[in-house]
């Protein structure tokens, strides 16, 4: 396991994707975001997904140069074509207008169409949040989850991110509609090891917690059964007909995952403070939280961004370890 | 079992509503959002329930004759105060606010403090979307589950809806945060059945299906385990900080769940159709998850909202089957 810093590897990321063909000014933010997501400790879409972006580009799918394009202005609502530039361009693009909208009279939504993967929602809950806004974004994407009742995927895991900005630490949730990411069981399945919860379907049909079994049936569990089904088909409408955008049945029908619909939804959290009350409802809500009785004796009580954070400060201080095979391919490539 | 018409159930409603103090506006509408609930089959939030609805007007936490008054109004966005008025009123006010707000701009959020238990959710869902609306509506509850990691009660099951306009039926999704509601885990006890996965913890901490021990040890599973629990503390912030309202903790402190904080934000879907793709693109994602391949030879496919149209058809035509002593119970108040 390499160990790398956070300042090497945007260094890296920057040369690489300037390389590619990326002006300075998109290669920074671009580096920016994979970077922050690997401190994160989201290798899965940060470093360890780099090479998987750069081929999006080579292959045609993902485009370079590209300035998205307002197709309608409704009040506090917009909606964008991506024109297939790079995801995390057009996302952090969208939030940052969001941010813009909701600053300038409470609330902003921006719909996105042709936007391309996004890696990371997460990012965008965070920037978001940095901004001192209230954020709610979605995303669609390739079929890869079977609906309720379905054996073949018909729908999406469909990513969705609430973020709430505070003081020492935003609240971020940055969570898709499977059970189990795809990564996550890749990994398991690398080590030889189970899934703790049921997953998906083996190939008789049954639920199984062993991932290789999931991996190859396709057949993974919504993350609570019938309810994350549900939600993964509302949450594709959602997009779909906010961005007038690509379908998870439309993008299936192509050679690739690209040209998504995203959804960017931010309050302006200092508007929304008109009595001053910020501050003292989110202490209330995570003191409630994490002051209750643990599980388990001496346990701690985790909240959606708690982990995330320290992990972060832990990679900033003493490097973040990166898998020796990819680091290694990047280098190679600088 | 009783099989009640759909008028009756509204007359009797209506009288006893307007026995109770409210004004004649006032039970007719309170009377047709908890005969609509029965209709569609939620009795558990419709007749079933209407008795300890009343009783939260005698107990003195829902109060009669309230007007909801605007606290903040920005752009889209307006904070009302629901001044612990009945539920139902409150909430549909509030979504009629935001189909007005977003029939002039595009999209509207209205954000409630003080606002009462809504009964069933899905009902502003169907509302929104009869008045041609794309809507997300979220509420808080008190506390009756724990987060993940938690032993006791220290967040709501927070429902969320999210609803879509559709010729011939629309599309509607009405979840809560616990993978399965205290009403059906009291049912499921009563005949003496287990439920169909694990939805709490026994007395001895573990996982189990027996909804009478989940029922005694008050730990129920969140929807997806650490994913349901997450969104449901994310929830209880938006709609929290948005009404600058009562979170679930100060719920909690009270004698009763009363004086919640909701939020409803809807989109016009005419001028979000400008390009007239809605109906294409509703009709290709209803297609695309209906016409996979089913889990069991045979099996149909449903999304949210499909099976209760046909539960309402059903009703409307044949009558709604009414547990005798709930339906004695009422006609003795009438």
């Amino acid at each position: 396991m390499a160990v790398v810093t956070y300042k090497k590897l945007i260094e890296v990321f920057e040369q690489i994707l300037s390389d590619t063909g990326f002006s300075e000014t998109e290669s920074e933010l671009c580096a920016k975001i994979f970077a922050n997501s690997t401190a994160d400790g989201y290798h899965s879409h940060g470093v360890n997904r780099f090479g998987e972006f750069l081929k999006t580009i080579t292959d045609g799918h993902v485009q370079l140069g590209i300035k998205p394009e307002r197709e309608l202005a409704l009040g506090s609502f917009e909606r964008w074509n991506g024109k297939l530039g790079a995801g995390p361009l057009n996302a952090d693009f969208c939030t940052k207008r969001a941010i813009e909208l909701a600053k300038e009279s409470g609330m902003g939504c921006v719909a996105l169409q042709n936007g391309s993967h996004w890696m990371r929602g997460g990012s965008y809950g965070w920037q978001a949040a940095e901004a001192g806004c209230i954020a709610l974004c979605f995303t669609n994407t390739s079929p890869n989850m079977p609906s309720w009742g379905a054996k073949e995927a018909n729908t999406g895991n469909n990513p969705l991110i609430v973020a709430v900005p505070r003081e020492g630490g935003h609240i971020v949730l940055d969570m898709a509609l499977s059970q189990f990411s795809y990564g996550k069981m890749w990994n398991l399945s690398m080590n030889g090891k189970e899934l703790p919860f049921e997953g998906g379907y083996n190939a008789e049909g049954e639920l199984t917690t062993d991932p290789k079994a999931i991996l190859d049936s396709k057949r993974l569990l919504p993350t609570g059964y019938w309810k994350g089904s549900g939600l993964s088909i509302l949450v594709d409408l959602l997009v779909t007909l906010l961005s007038s955008g690509k379908s998870t049945a439309k993008i299936g029908e192509m050679e690739a995952e690209y040209g998504l619909s995203q959804v960017f939804i931010c309050f302006d959290a200092k508007q929304m403070n008109s009595d001053g009350r910020h501050k003292e409802l989110v202490d209330e809500i995570i003191h409630h939280v994490t002051n209750a009785a643990p599980e388990k004796e001496g346990g701690t009580i985790e909240y959606p961004g708690s982990q995330t954070r320290k992990r972060r400060a832990k990679h900033m201080k003493e490097g973040i370890p990166i898998n020796d095979e990819v680091w290694d391919k990047l280098l190679a490539r600088v």
